[in-house]
């Protein structure tokens, strides 16, 4: 099912060629304020980003990428807008990646430049359209703004093919689900490079997470995306958060364990919600993958417990504790945070941590 | 590209024959605690629930539907699993639909007595399936879960129709995202009843939602779907605004303000996560669809601020504020979150509330 795309490898990352899909996100602070873009990287890597983006849109930028690249352990990528000498001063250093749009460097004699200089020192490039500062002479392209970005995004990766450069990843985003969704689709039809998902500007956490998972959901389900990066206005910790969930989902990623909780209707013994919030917090900095149940009732409280790694199910007076399908003990209400997490924690470390597989 | 489906009335909502998807949720409150559920009905109604299910675990909550219906606006339906009697006790009332669940309710002779009391009065009967209460004897079928789940609810729906009763709606539900998406599939080869979407026990607020936008976003998306209900580990009044927001995402339904707010980058001009955040909270109340941007820097501010209905872009020293493409003012960085609300409410009081198509 999963569209074919060729390799392209960011520092020691493969995007593409069926790799499993890479998680990325982007820093939030002044690049240029060195230490704490360090720290923030440091922050991302743990919660599982594989490849971090960083802003460059002043000279100062472009000079600290040298010292990020020092410091961190993830592949680096620039991403310039506007102005060309910020993408050539980028390529000074021994960054991973470069990102330009074309709908914000359109001088082809620039473009040319930056691509010799990427081919010379074997930094790839992508091409990254976004919905919001498309290229105006795309705008009134027939059949609407899907077939506009891929038009625009494609026309410039022949300009690169033209130079004998293919080390392309391609992106087309718009802040629309569905545009997105039938940009990417025709994309897949037409070019072997691998592409980078993403819902631009998806909003806040939660309105943004929902976007984010709609829409990079529909297209990895049909095989299509090579590396995602989830747009939120929040933390940038949530970003990587909320992409490895979607990759979850779809069974494609397995990282962190994932809460079975039932939505507690009014058959709901245990209060359950605090429990299912206490236990999905405590547990959050753990990467194997466990299914955890924190089930309210007996109607598919037993069932789901025991087909998760461990559980609890909900009874009269606090709930029975399982454990790889078989029952451990009877918990008291003030037991069952504190033993569940405990038993998680001992699952987790007895298990393998997550492959890229 | 929508599978077609039976249409069934459920009070004054059609679900299936190609209706507008139906946005459902369920009480939290002990059903029998009669005015505190009704409160969260007229809660959930007003954020846009458009049918009310409510557990039915014992006599005296049987008994209180009768009082519920009469308070309420939106139709009702009983949850009621393990003991027959109990749902042939709620079937004395003036409720709109019933849910039984071949893994709980197995005596066929008393599922008979339900369907007939059922047709007699004319409520429509939800057949919902779970993965956590699959009843036994489909455990061991062939092809896995997904076709398990679809054997034991298409085996029920016969049943019921060699009873001449037709009036079903039917769900297959499972913790597993792909395992809800691979039966939902075969389902909707198989069945011309109109299906209910879920991910059962989907977890926590945003981990909940992720796996829900997920899984309903790729069925929805294949046009497989007629109702949806978001289970969440959370205030249902959250199961219905996510499911609006994954409906939203698909273009399917509008209701109420979408934010399209950047992720932020080094490049932000504006402290943007508060402003977005406060704007989102500022108007959740609001119904009318209305395109919101909140954008922090020159990339594609100025042209996502353009598309939006109304919008603003970070500057230097405050942003510019767009409506309907027209920049109206220039904003200090604290008349921001002001004047974009006001003008949003104006905004939206001058459009057209959600229209059901």
């Amino acid at each position: 099912m999963k569209y074919f795309t060729r390799p392209v490898k960011i520092g020691d990352i493969v995007i593409g060629g069926g790799a499993p899909i890479v998680v990325q996100s982007m820093t939030t602070t002044k690049t240029f304020e060195v230490e704490a873009t360090v720290n923030q990287v440091d922050r991302l890597e743990k919660a599982g980003c594989e490849i971090i983006r960083v802003a460059v849109p002043d000279l100062e930028s472009a000079k600290a990428l040298e010292y990020i690249k020092e410091e961190i352990k993830i592949p680096l990528v620039a991403d310039v807008h506007f102005r060309p000498s910020l993408a050539l001063a980028a390529l000074d250093h021994d960054i991973d990646k470069i990102r330009i749009n074309p709908g914000t460097i359109r001088d082809l004699k620039k473009v040319k430049e930056i691509v010799l200089k990427a081919k010379e020192k074997n930094i790839p490039i992508r091409i990254g359209v976004n919905s919001g500062s498309l290229h105006p002479k795309y705008k009134g392209v027939e059949n609407g703004l899907p077939q506009a970005l891929v038009s625009s995004v494609l026309e410039y990766a022949q300009f690169f093919e033209d130079l004998d450069f293919t080390q392309i990843v391609i992106s087309v985003k718009s802040s629309s689900v569905m545009e997105t969704i039938e940009a990417n689709q025709i994309l897949a039809e037409k070019t072997k490079y691998p592409l980078h998902l993403g819902i631009t500007e998806a909003g806040t956490l939660l309105s943004g997470s929902i976007k984010s998972s709609v829409g990079m959901g529909v297209l990895l389900f049909q095989g299509i995306g090579d590396t995602i990066r989830v747009s939120l206005a929040a933390d940038p910790v949530e970003e990587v958060e909320v992409a490895h969930k979607i990759l979850s989902a779809l069974g494609l990623r397995n990282r962190g364990p994932e809460i079975i909780a039932c939505p507690t209707c009014g058959r709901s013994e245990i209060n359950l919600i605090p429990v299912a919030v206490e236990v999905e917090q405590k547990l959050s900095g753990l990467t194997a993958p466990l299914k955890i149940a924190v089930m309210g009732c007996e109607v598919n409280g037993p069932g789901e417990a025991r087909e998760a790694d461990i559980g609890v199910a909900g009874g009269k007076n606090g709930g029975l504790l399982f454990k790889k399908g078989k029952i451990i003990k009877k918990l008291s209400p003030k037991q069952m945070v504190p033993s569940l997490v405990e038993e998680a924690k001992r699952l987790a470390a007895g298990s393998k941590k997550e492959g890229r597989d």
